[in-house]
């Protein structure tokens, strides 16, 4: 059904692992290199060139590496210089520019657009129309959910580029901005339609436009079971190293990918 | 001009309508059913196989139709198992996953997510980038703008997924968060940017963060008119089927499509 | 690397001026000017026709022209009747709707929708996932931020379309809102998540979900030097026709392009 070999296009410097999977039209440019068993969907661009190659005739494109057992879904951009974990998923349409690190593991849904210059953990799940400015550090176990935007110029315009820290474990909910610089700690939670501008600590709920510190999470209930549901890699399995076991007794034995 | 059959792809088991036109660069995937009249312009893929092809030897996908009379903009990706009514229309771009049941005459603009799961009545318009959570339930006449965000999961993440219903002609305008399981009853008015949490009744404008209700929306005068504008049923006519005879006359002769 | 010529499409009426560069899967329909100089990237739509074209036996394709020295990234579509000016550069995935007018020396970012019959000055940048909706006006220097909309229907759905105008020098920030025909003055600030229902006057800073005045941009000062930051353009030069000799100097010589 998929993956006919129709109109596809890889370069002669690309470097193809074993078991690959690569959908009708698409791109793999110079210095890419996929690991085994990957899926590369179709109409997915890999190794994007930078802006530098359209004027410069001695242009040599960065390495991009695509990790094993990675899914990319279709009409997805992945620029050079940029390094995919192994067992990346992503959603379509995904736009990652360069020199951008996943971790293992990572998920990211359709239409996000990774700006470039930016690290992520392990086990990092960004959800769809997540717009992550140059210059960001996320953690690991970080989940971002929909159209949640971190930005890096506190006066635009600037040439001032200073992005957001996330720190393990942490939740960033629906429609919220993270202002330039600002560093959220550990297993914190940012509600929806926040505008966070001011550091946030570990364990924090914070919430609102200025957001404000509300409560700590571990006071939060669940409104299904009516029971603490934070921190919540206590309460969630589902795709975790910890499934099975529990996260108490994966982090003492210290099982970490 | 468009539709030179220039590297199309159409599986041998779809089955495809009189006076159907198919773009270039367009993937027609197994079992699906493309009705009458109906223009899928270029780059779109219709039947994408749910995850489980890609692991899963004996994967069948399941049966997609695409409705009469249909006109799918370029670059659109409808999942398998999806079902689409009749003069549906759509943006560039549009990604619809599994499982979305959309009625007869409704719209979806460039860019939009429909996560898939979920249901949509007789002419729902939704606008562009329009992000619709799984286990929704969208009822008819429903107005969606951009950057609407409908969630289901309460404590994320969590194993529970409780999308948003929303009743017949409300409007949900631009910028707003539907937060999960919550039901907005007919005719209400949701202000732009807001956080709806809890229910609203028919007939209510809510706006703010936490949406409040604010008063009635028979009450709202049009900046143009300075009359009455709510109901809107009663004072818009343009592509809806009372089109030429009246909202009430059309409710009164039950002309529903 | 790119531009092999690959599955390229090339209507016969189009016209494309010297050391053009287009790449693989393009599509350039009827009536098209593409200027000297110009790069095409992968996988763009430019003369996209406008919906009569698929019921109007006589359709003719408005002319379409890109300007000289322009830069489109990989899976833009232009539609038909658009102007672009030189030095044009886009991001990936860029929409713009038909009747559309842009100066000179503008940039949109990536997913931005412009839907149409709107007009830019020069120097204007977007950022991605920028939304324009129709019979906006923009000056000239101006930035808008990611996910900012534009609005034009002030009582939804009617028939009204009355977009906001936005005077030269103005910037406004992530996730902001104006609503139906505002009118924003000259080097005005709209802060981060804001909902802009009221004329901004020349050099105010408005902010909040209704945005109020809160300053004289000229009262802000940088958070790292400390020192004031607006009006910009005596703070900022990069990629501005004043770069080299300072705002005051250009504004005197009137070196305007």
């Amino acid at each position: 059904m998929k993956f006919n070999n129709r109109n596809v296009f890889i370069s002669p410097s690309a470097k193809i692992g074993k078991n690959v999977r690569i959908g009708d039209n698409v791109s793999i440019y110079d210095n890419v290199i996929v690991k085994d068993n990957t899926t590369i969907c179709n109409d997915c661009v890999i190794g994007e060139p930078l802006s530098d190659y359209y004027d410069n005739d001695s242009y040599q494109n960065p390495t991009t590496i695509i990790g094993k057992s990675t899914m990319l879904r279709s009409h997805c951009i992945i620029y050079a210089g940029t390094e995919l974990g192994n067992n990346f998923s992503s959603g379509h349409r995904v736009t990652i520019r360069e020199y951008t690190k996943f971790g293992n593991n990572c998920r990211v849904g359709t239409v996000s657009d990774i700006q470039g210059h930016s690290s992520f953990g392990n086990h990092c799940w960004l959800h769809s129309n997540v717009h992550i400015g140059q210059k960001s550090t996320i953690g690991n176990f970080v989940f971002i959910y929909p159209y949640v935007v971190l930005t890096n110029d506190p006066t635009p315009p600037s040439n001032i580029c200073n992005g957001p820290t996330i720190g393990d474990y942490s939740q960033i909910a629906v429609f919220s901005i993270l202002l330039p610089g600002v560093k959220i700690g550990k297993h914190a939670l940012i509600g929806a339609n926040s505008v966070v501008g001011k550091n946030v600590e570990d364990y924090q709920l914070v919430m609102g436009s200025p957001a404000k510190f509300i409560k700590d999470v571990r006071e939060i209930k669940s409104r299904e079971t009516g029971e603490q549901h934070y921190p919540w890699p206590q309460h969630f399995e589902r795709g975790m190293p910890w499934e099975g076991i529990g996260f108490n007794e994966w982090e003492k034995s210290n099982l970490n990918d």
